[in-house]
């Protein structure tokens, strides 16, 4: 919102847009007895939003919207002092009902109105959830910032919540008899381990694969969010086995399926951050498994870890600044990474962590493999945000109700893999009997329940760093 | 919730449920992070409520569920001080928003939470319609009162708005080849002209014939609410022509048709009362029907005056005490009812109100016409309850846009339209370009829009009641 | 085709139209490369045909189509006499087989290509199946006779029953969610126990019975011919608890299932008669049953006995005739019966069985029980036509491989059952292990299975009638 | 079926089964009672001959059923007798029906009731597909030959074009909303414009485009024969627009659309070769594309000329053998092509003609483009096989009764268009009108319905090479 001139004309633009779209808020005692705005009027916001090619322009849109088309604050503090005034004059409670319902309704935000009429248009709902996408991107881009904005994500986020709530999803199983279109949209929204063919997709929703996603029931075959499952004997540690080899045989043999290992899972609409569905999702999805394979003994994850590398650069490089400070590894580890690499093992390892190289490097691998096993089960359980998980991954899980189960080494050997996590991924398994509990008391005691592999990584970090 | 043994061991049982199923409000920090209660606990509630037989019960539970789990009023007076105070002692706007959205937490009643969380299983939300359903019916039946139970069904119809919303719904078209499941709801919720038999049934989903209905996308093959439509070549001035005749053909002749008569409209969730469906439904299958027949010329509906009668037999009742006085009929009218039946007029009138016998009688007929309609079209032009049509049909079509456009003499010959409406019907016309101005002229001023026909005939009756 | 003017104008016009509308067959070298005839010329045949209102003029159209448009002859003798002489002469096989194949190519009638190539458009196999069920009612009614007639009907048979062959026919469940199209042809098909109301088809398609028919593949949803199927403990013995008593329960308990009794089936389309269908049906009806009841244990029919009682009059009246002379009842029996009634017990018998009066008395209903099932179990045992059973139904079931299992006295005690076959009904029981089997045995050497009941009942039969 | 031991083991195997899996075909009188054979006996056919790897061993078995198990000639010549004797002796009609119809069943060979019971199995029908398949490429490899192979095979064609009758088969259309399944083999089966990927793909499905297909009812979405329709604003001239460019807007804009271009007919079942299945196809798409499209100008194909640049060197190489003779190009073309290539101008174009260079060079390219014009129109309405086009695309549309409307140089410029038709295409174009009168004047009189540019080069080559 600078002050060329060409700005200054779309922002009048937007002004006026606004003025014109967002419908006014009737007097509660109207509530009831408004006409919903024409059709057009919210339609002009749909095409008018449409039509703004940058994403700046949207910002500077939303922003304004967001800003200018809140609550009315005056309204509110007159209605709060009718409330507090009858909390001290007592009367009868239909009149305090009426003093907090008045309270209540001059809180709601007037862009409300604008959403709420938006979402009945053909295409509505869908154009909200882009919108939610572009503002989150904004803020995240820092286009628009401020807490009117964050009160307007808020808004948002909590009518997609309503409007997308586990009652109305429905679970679709894809195939390879499903629309191109949808098989499309799945390969391209998969982000863990990208498809890179046709052939590749079809193995993924073959024989001892399972592929399912949530849609809108007002939106078949629209994928919201995709759980990617593989049917195995045992518990992977290793994604290549997954999504690269053969199948065992072309047709299920259903004796040899005795674990679920959910090894991706995809959110593809950005809008809907924030609304619970991944966690439904996983619900919903082992009841299914249970119904086909009653015997089904083991449900776990298969999970990538990202941020470890770059979060173990970052430690290096702090401890690198304090000299001679060496918390990391042990001595006889630093002894045999200097031997291999002839530097001095702190240095050498940064290096070869931005590299890749050491992978390609039988002795390194075999050296390295203690340490980043150790520095990984630390990362995972004891790097914490808000008391919680730091790691996202980690975190979806947990308030799942999984269990840290085990760090895989050579889990994930690809480029991406060794870069993103030093080839490390991570099971969450799922109790089922247990879920609930667990995913209480980490959601209210922050508790993280962990494997006996896991604690004693941990604990073996934690003696080596003194923490 | 009398004091007998009984009943208090019941009520016990009640308070313990609630105790037990209705989830408690988390902090305000915490709203986020707080896991779903576990699926039984609400559950619970969907059982133990489905257990109770008698109408009476279930108000009881509903009863102490909005007395005992709404907002905690101590709470919101805190906060409301907290945004008054802001106000005073203005800081900057993060602040001032941050305490506002505490308020409006406070706000929310505890008892959405449950209701929130049963939407969430299978069936909650259909569990919620019938909740609402049996709320409504025991209020009129006096079964539970208070402002309490008023605002808890508040909060239902909003969220039941928010889930029915017109984004949601699917319009489907039942014809012969529908379900028997579909056609056997939708002919058991026919309330304005019953149906008899199946092929009566057939009859009104065959040709020259609609029918439509919103089901929600969660739950298709559902009706919600229920239009019929007649395709005719005229606007039809009487319902036998539509019931009971046949069809001119048994293929549509396009040419045949100018005109769409809704003739019958029903909501098949009492549960949904309040929540806008019959408005959006009467649109979108105009839209629809225009795409089918783009030279349709003419909609009307073609509709009943529920409380005709019973209104006139008040008024015929009060003025009777005032003994001489006779605003309803003029002096001729008198003497020709008495000459034919041998009474005086104004207490021979009302007896054969309420006997049917008059329409037997050519004679009586053709006297009555007259007065009837003019009388009519006072009931429904000039009656009003909070400045808005008394008559809930006619409430409806004009809030929708419809012009009050044609009262028709002997249009329901059947027992039930001679005894609620002395035979009369009425079409409300939808003049599309119209409607928009006409709901919003109506809604904010309460301005009826009348035809000639029905403005001259209320001229007749002003004249003659000196009102 | 009497001479009256209007008819012979009539011939005449067939006459015009066969010669339009018969596709000449083309000379045997040029079979393949003769263009298919114009539509048209085809629906010609369609569209007269469909105007003959009269059963009489399409019976005559099809008698002149038969006689006039059949095989020619004198093509037939001369190659017939060229086969002959490669006999004589041999010849490499290429010219013998090619002989026989101009030969095969001789026998083809003419109408063949008509009906051929009628089966190619839009509804056409729809209209063939109709044009059979009219030759057939034609054929009964003595309204055409002759060979000409009979071969056409066999090679209208063969044509039908290369298309409704067995894999192109779809199994279709039916229940209160099919479309009311559906049920109501079913119900108006329902030839054996007549549907009264739609409650009544309601409980024929709900909880503990299953109805299920074929449809073509390409006309779904319409039923050729209809199996209805109850799910009980036991082998029923009667009708009445089928069709009229109300389910053990609303929802099917699995455990409470041990047997699936076939009690209806039904050819809905006449033209289809001696197309192999019903046995099919019943055969996949049985595995679809076995897939969702593994541990069916038995599997049988209860089967009315058309005509037992018309057979059995004929015979009181043959020994009436033949004074003093009484093989059907034995001494006691004689007298039991002319007490109860007071006259001379085969004429009494007779005049019971004509009114149906017998079973309203119950010491008739007990004096007449034992000789009524011994009759019964010679009918259906003993009477044959052909060799082959002369009862229709047992003869069906007989090839299907059913054993003749049980006869049940008061099985059917509706007006019908009581008027066709004095109450009684019998159960064809199928052991899945045998069906085969018996089914060879009874179409090669006319052996009937009988269950030790059956044969028990004959032997008593026998030894009474000396036969 | 040489007479190593193997062999003769595995001969055994198929004399053994073929005795046991063929049906016995009964006497005439019991062939309505004779129960179909077991299941397990035909399927034994079927499994027996899903284990030959082998074409040969395939070829082997059909070749000994074809001839073992046909017709029986002496009960042939024996009922032929008996026809002839009624001819001379004439009875009743009755009697000679009978005579012939026992004639028609004696000529039905044994191993008809063997498929025709393998097609009642599941998947039996596409087993024959699929036998017939191995059975044509057999014959076309020599693996199996002589008279009785040829019968066999001309019933199996008879049975499949029953049961493939066109009212059996589905039209459905391929988007990219179609099952990923059905666009993979449709990406597979098509010869004529090979598909590189899936974006390919989807560009032949999307705007401006249209796939259509025939599947059989009893199998949806299984295509038989697909065809690939572009709709243009002019009649195309060459594919690369079709196959390569973009199209020219996302959403189709019906003014746009004056033209139908068939690119692209392929069989995707070679075992039903000689089924009429294009022609009808292609009538159904036209219906279709109305239906869509009103105003629908003109109708073509757009045509590859397989065997042109082949049939061109033949007669090179053949005219070479004469010495000096040259009837295929002016005197001022060998010049041209002399001075180009610095050679004789025969073995130049030979030479050029294989090697597919003269493309890469402008001038040559323009030297030869009349000459191949020329030829090629010669080729495509001059050569004749029976009479009837060579060229068996040209063949198929001018049954369907289409004009060889244009021959268009450059049409095809992809490495496989210019080795196997020098660059050519043609359009064979549809006057709706005149369709059926063409397509029986090229049937029945082989005349070739040809344009004036066809016309006029076919005289410019008659003119040069005095034919």
């Amino acid at each position: 919102s600078s002050g060329r001139p060409a700005d200054s004309s779309l922002e009048r633009a937007m002004d006026e847009l606004l003025l014109r779209a967002v419908p006014a808020a009737p007097p509660y005692e109207l509530r009831e007895k408004t006409p919903a705005p024409a059709e057009g009027q919210c339609a002009d916001f749909v095409s008018f939003y449409g039509g703004l090619a940058a994403a700046a322009e949207r910002a500077e849109l939303l922003g304004r919207l967001a800003r200018g088309f809140g609550v009315d604050h005056g309204l509110v503090a007159e209605q709060s002092a009718g409330v507090l005034q009858l909390r001290e004059q007592p009367r009868e409670a239909a009149v305090l009902l009426q003093a907090e319902d008045r309270l209540r309704y001059a809180l709601v935000p007037r862009y409300r109105g604008l959403f709420h009429h938006i979402s009945k248009l053909d295409g509505g709902v869908r154009f909200l959830v882009q919108l939610r996408a572009d503002l989150l991107e904004a803020q995240a881009l820092k286009l628009v910032e401020g807490p009117h904005v964050r009160e307007m994500n808020g808004v948002l986020k909590g009518m997609l919540s309503e409007w997308f709530s586990s009652g109305f999803l429905n679970l679709e199983r894809v195939t390879w008899h499903s629309p191109c279109e949808v098989l499309q949209k799945i390969s391209e929204s998969e982000a863990v381990h990208p498809v890179k063919n046709w052939m590749d997709m079809k193995r993924r929703v073959g024989p001892y694969r399972r592929c399912f996603f949530f849609s809108h029931c007002s939106t078949p075959e629209e994928p919201l969010i995709v759980l990617h499952v593989a049917l195995t004997s045992d518990i992977s540690n290793n994604i290549q086995a997954i999504v690269k080899d053969c199948p065992p045989s072309d047709t299920e043999e259903k004796n040899k399926i005795a674990t679920a290992i959910f090894y991706s899972i995809s959110l593809t609409q950005p809008g809907l951050q924030g609304v619970e569905l991944g966690g439904f999702l996983i619900k919903r999805v082992v009841k299914e498994l249970q119904r086909e394979f009653p015997h089904l003994g083991a449900f776990s994850s298969l999970s990538p870890i990202p941020g470890f590398t770059k979060w173990l650069l970052g430690l290096l490089s702090s401890q690198a600044k304090e000299h001679g400070r060496n918390e990391l590894l042990t001595d006889s580890e630093c002894k045999e990474i200097s031997e291999l690499t002839g530097g001095p093992a702190l240095e050498t390892l940064k290096g070869l962590l931005s590299s890749n190289d050491w992978a390609k490097s039988e002795k390194l691998s075999r050296a390295l493999q203690a340490p980043l096993m150790r520095l990984c089960a630390w990362y995972l359980y004891g790097e914490k945000h808000r008391g919680y998980a730091l790691n996202p991954v980690a975190n979806f899980h947990l308030q799942n109700g999984a269990v840290m189960w085990r760090i895989n080494w050579m889990a994930d050997a690809s480029f991406k893999g060794i870069t993103s996590s030093c080839s490390l991924m991570v099971n969450y398994r799922y109790f089922l009997e247990e879920t609930a509990a667990n995913s209480t008391s980490y959601l209210s005691s922050k508790n993280i329940k962990a494997s006996e592999q896991v604690l004693s990584l941990v604990a073996q970090f934690q003696k080596q760093s003194k923490l």
